[in-house]
């Protein structure tokens, strides 16, 4: 079954423009994997600082495995040192989806 | 059963500032919808002028009620006039989630 993670997580918004390439790195590498379908962070658009995380993923094996990757341990440690914190991420599963 | 709806739609770069003070109202404004859990916009880390959806609503009547609204109706004008494009959301029925 397929599945999508998102929610929020927040640094500080001086920290929203440092942060930058460092979310392109992780997202370029993310995108490469096996079952990845949609990989992306965003600004709110009304809440500086919050950052949005949506993401497609084929199945839990997928997921699992994105975790193990070295660029998510190397994002982990850089995310870190810029002040990230309050992350909420919900796991759904998906039984069906359409175009709207 | 529980809806997300996701995806994204662009804007020329130059009106995302321009269109935050009206994004901001229809998301307040839909936040206060019975049934809408979530209702967000984001504009994507790495590609500017990408504006992320996130969505989640309680069933399908909720949505439905949703884009008969007034502050929908206003708001599909509004984007219009920003050169809104490209916009590709999709819905996805929830199964079960967790936190991740």
């Amino acid at each position: 079954m397929s599945l999508i993670v998102a929610g929020t997580f927040r640094v500080p918004p001086e920290n929203v423009e440092p942060l930058r390439p460092h979310m392109r790195d992780v997202t370029e590498a993310t995108r490469q994997e096996d079952g990845c379908i949609v990989y992306s962070y965003g600004e709110d658009m009304g809440d500086p600082g919050l950052i949005r995380v949506f993401e497609v993923w084929r199945d839990q094996a997928c997921l699992d495995a994105h975790f193990k990757s070295a660029h998510m341990a190397h994002w982990q440690t850089v995310r870190a040192g810029f002040g990230l914190h309050d992350r909420q991420l919900k796991v759904y599963e998906i039984a069906a989806e359409r175009a709207l």
